[in-house]
């Protein structure tokens, strides 16, 4: 039963986010991949977000460009912590993205990570540290890649 | 019955969207104001937005700020035009909105003007072309406006 | 006779704006595509913005980069609701026409959309979300691609 | 015992957080503030990020402005989650701390959230979610505030 | 005869180009103000700038907010030389107007200058330098105050 | 003798101006190109604007990238008419040298163009614009110039 | 004898580099204030650079706002440390100053400090841990105040 | 023995920092290039930056990409001298680096370069003219080069 969701608006950014989904397949997450758009399947991301936490999941991931509302529009269905990937699609390179993502308004809180490949393994890192408060298994793993990063 | 629908996210929005009501009245043209957040309260945005062509209304116009989701939200739930407003109101007074609100995904339209007291204004300016299309009524009022402006 | 006026002003900035006119294509909307400078022809953009509702335009979409002066130029001589297409052809990506197009005076406005293709492709879908007020063929046509997108 | 460690770089800076810290109360999360420099006092940084697992503390929470270390330096010295909030103190406002705090290199992530008081309530009611997903009681408090929201 | 001729596009801008017709003033050079909008009274531009060197004028000045198009718009309407000052009127504070003013596309130039105050009184010290070529009062007048500067 | 001097910092930036001394042969104006650095070799540009009005220059045109002091510098040491090229050379893409170039402090303008091959022509343009004024031959042939624009 | 000179462009900036006088002071290094200007005065600046290290200073601090030339310009005419201080005076406030400072080219290094107060105490620091590698008095001063930051 | 100490916080960044160490080769100075990151290897950053004055090095000059916490964190550790080139090497290009580097709070200070290449050898020229206040051959070797760009 997948531990992490991580969402994508489109297929087209499934590459983006691949390094994410390495990083949570190394540290022994589970996790499942959905293609759901804020703007174009919003009853999707209501359905997938609001029974997120009945089906198990303990993070969400979501990674966009431009306007970027994904990662919001999960926040806004689910009391999980998600987890926002702003991606450079757009011509602005992602600096839109950055604020979209952000600049969440007061109450509905998204944990934003950095813009491209940077963000997407800090991401399943950051599910990581998430995770690892109540589960040993995924602390000893992360912590033994800190612990690899520290000697390499 | 109004033909427009003006949306903010919080009742502390409603003196930076006052401009676009002004226009809106002096042009004839009947609206109403709620207050729904695309984040705070997603379910009145969809009820809202997925309702409002058959309650009569023609034009959407959502005004936010930050991440600024709304005019996005409306938009993901119907067919309707959308209008974007982006709102100074976060420490990055209007940049971040301004990003969130115009760089919309293909597919989900929304008509960005500018941030702030310049975009509420036109806003409703931009209502009144749109709407003027098919009421006579309103494309007089709006050239009578443009005709002014051309005097002043 | 054509709906919606396409203008660019120069043909170099023609494959940019090539998505629009595929999509307002699609949806079986009437466009014409003509080549007006703001700077180097504005007598023209006058003669085709203040002529084109007598044409039988209902709303015009501009496209330019840099200063991006086109897309205001023709809402300033007419009040037909005028869509602007930021596109990133100068040295500065588009960010330059993002500010150009979207931040108009009051009582003048342009709906901006994306920079680059996104808007491109967005432009057309909001003409169609405006023409669709009225002209229940196109309605029809966009909401069977919003429908669409919900499915795929 | 606390739960969240709330740690800002100067006692100036208190008041920014103050909004934070309401929020962690209001939800019955218990917290501690300190005042330590990623760049004035590393070593208690150090010890208080290396010290702070076994203290019990399960999300820490950093905020700076200006070149903002704070938070990526307190990742540094962890594996718990680390909430970043950017602070409007320099006399960049703050776009200068959201780069500095989002843009984190990839294996050592910081959750970032929104620049200033924003982003200050935002950090307190991600780590109630993300204290949620063991301790029933806080997420019984956070989803609470959540239909609140809704509600209001 | 006025050598210069200012244009704001609206009353409320006439603060900000106060410091240019002082500088005007202070070099003896003759200048007239007009209140011409490039979005609101494009003819006026147009009649303005078209008939502007026939008058006299030998150098225009253009000063606006935002969207900034008014230098641009008396650039394409006449060969004579056209500064263009970037004022801070929008809620982007004068980077929109930067851009728009600056980024003008080959063929039709405007010589922009900093943004507000700093940028009107140097309009106006340009505008000296480039009379000062076939004027030789202005020349003098401007060297004297260049000299004072080196003194001062 | 020629009329206008063209400046860049170091022989790599010649590609960049190429644009510049074309339009100015096409026009038929006299030019010298120097390549003088405002920060490795001052003297030189001392000595260059210095002496520039008496060895029958009339307008001179920097170009330079990142800090791109060089238009200024020139402007420090003449009374000409300088004209500022920001070049796309350093990292920031130009974003910096149009900072540097555009926002000079009163009483020492710059003309500011815009960010690369456009400005470089555009330049050439604004020179042939003031050279104008008291050159009919010049004027003509940039009317000439403007007329074929108009007719392209 | 100062060790270390500093410069602004204008006594308009005396109040925003105080605090680094105040520091300079506090660590016992003597040091002269000038006020120079890289564009009205260049002569001043060539003359007080080329002279500074025979008149024994050893660090340069220039602070100055907008295009901001005047470390550049000091670094341009000597050898000796320049350190840069960007100053929020201009509309863009400051923004353009960090690009005119730290956006210097190869081979004339300016040290670039934080924009306004910051940056001004962070000069004078800088200067301390560069006078302190051959000023034992200096080095022990400013060790002391960083002991001191340590136990504040 | 090295006077200078290069830091990188990863051996991907080695290409950008070549220039630098070939500049400070040219210039006969010693240097060591150590790979240290301030988020993946904190200790050794700090025992790194600790025991650098002891072991003779003068000057540290630190460079990194995105949050680019590694010139601030050496900072933290010593009371030399640091140098920080931001690099160009997250999605945001530099400008995140070139924020989180020169944005340093008081007490602290970093002299920021150039973003990339050009801040890479600059670096070198800066901690050249520092070490030339004590040690003259560095002095003469870069005044030479300094004398070889006025002749270049």
């Amino acid at each position: 039963m997948p531990q992490v969701g991580v969402v994508i608006g489109s297929r087209t950014d499934e590459p983006l986010i691949k390094a994410c989904l390495e990083v949570l397949q190394s540290l022994g997450i589970e996790y499942e991949l959905s293609v759901l758009s804020a703007h174009r399947t919003p009853e999707r991301v209501m359905e997938y977000a609001r029974g997120a936490r009945e089906r198990g999941l303990q993070v969400l991931i979501g990674a966009a460009g431009g306007a970027a509302a994904l990662p919001g529009a999960l926040a806004s269905w689910t009391t999980l912590p998600v987890i926002g990937v702003p991606l450079p699609t757009s011509e602005l390179k992602g600096v839109d993205a950055l604020h979209a993502i952000a600049q969440m308004p007061p109450g509905i809180p998204v944990a934003c990570v950095a813009v491209g490949e940077w963000g997407a393994r800090n991401a399943a890192y950051l599910a990581a540290e998430i995770l690892g408060l109540k589960d040993e298994k995924v602390r000893q793993a992360y912590e033994a890649y800190r612990q690899g990063l520290r000697q390499a």
